[in-house]
């Protein structure tokens, strides 16, 4: 395994780590929440914690969480989230994110956003001074509506590109039917703005900016060949 | 046909008169819309307009349009609206509207704030001085998100109920695959600041607040027992 993935497994490690007996967990997607679900599994099979059960953002996520083992259930059965693990694709100095590399940012806020406690999983090639320097911002737009919502997202100042499948012909589709325009800017100066202005286009479901929303940001870093995990709190 | 209906007859005929030749026209839902559908048909076949092409906001509005000989065309396929024609639930004394009534606010509101005008009809009984006051809002919500949803609307201060389907057992589906929540409000004070707050919901596709967008409203009346068109420009 390389030192990437090495140190991935140590941040999914550290956030399994803080899941407590008897607690809801909202499961997030991508590689390094990847590792978080399976040292969840593992934590239970071991009888280290008990009683968690798990409120999956993603078909990925489900499945992952049934291979290793977290009962499941819905926001239907539930009042609250105790715990919210998933990863980021940037994360600026004010915890704020972009995510939706996954395609999965809509299911992901509204189960994040709910969690007591937010606690993303990134390795440091992911923090940045400002949202927007390294990665595109992803929006998820209703298929009826992706050409003028296109003009109107280029209106606000990025470039708006349609996310094209890999092993899929034409455009990429989200868990929910949608589509994903990723958008992009040189740098997004006011993200609470940009967030909000972005949600009020009709035909907009939800953007990949996590405002206000995270509490912890366990950091992988390699430091003389060795994995750490840095805590922001 | 009873006076409501001639009533409503005449709204649509007088807004299906403002369709000229050469131009988009935004096909909205709901019983008077519906008229305008049909007199603009009757326009096409009599020779009085040519060369419409239209959008509709629903699945009922394309059944309309292709039953009265109006060609349709998606938003993919142009790049502006000259005239939309839509009913309304509520208009307040700014032209600020609440739809949704049909559930199709989302695709409505997508393609009426795209039109260079955008042209509301309504029966005399939908004017109302403050929105929330004899309606209830509408909002569109992904299905896995319906109960934080619910809540969080609460917060908000309206009193949330799911719609239920009538000749469907369960909840109203939309043509998005959607539910919507029906939102009680004593009245809406601020429908601007609610339209945004709403909408930045995670979980939340459109709600039915429609402030700003209206240029014009054809009220339809009935005055010594004749069926009069007001204009509010």
């Amino acid at each position: 395994m390389d030192a990437v993935q090495v140190m991935k497994q140590e941040v999914g490690r550290a956030a399994a780590a803080m899941v407590e007996s008897n607690t809801i967990v909202g499961l997030g997607t991508g590689s390094t929440t990847a590792y978080a679900i399976q040292f969840i599994g593992d934590r239970l099979a071991a009888g280290e914690i008990e009683n968690i059960v798990g409120i999956p953002t993603s078909f990925q996520a489900e499945v992952l969480s049934k291979q290793y083992g977290i009962p499941l259930t819905s926001l239907d059965a539930v009042d609250h989230i105790d715990l919210a693990i998933d990863g980021a694709d940037e994360v600026d100095p004010n915890k704020n994110l972009i995510k939706g590399g996954g395609a999965a940012h809509t299911r992901e806020k509204v189960v994040d956003a709910l969690a007591n406690k937010f606690v993303v999983v990134v390795d440091s090639g992911k923090m940045v001074d400002v949202l927007g320097s390294t990665f595109l911002l992803p929006v998820e737009v209703i298929p009826m509506a992706i050409a003028p919502v296109m003009r109107q997202l280029e209106a606000l100042g990025g470039k708006p590109e349609l996310r094209m499948g890999v092993k899929k012909a034409g455009p990429v589709v989200t868990d929910e039917g949608n589509l994903v325009v990723d958008l992009k800017f040189e740098a997004i100066k006011d993200p609470a703005a940009l967030e909000i202005a972005i949600n009020n286009i009709p035909g907009v479901l939800e953007n990949g900016l996590f405002v206000g929303v995270a509490d912890t940001i366990l950091v992988g870093e390699i430091i003389d060949g060795e994995p750490k995990v840095r805590t922001i709190n």
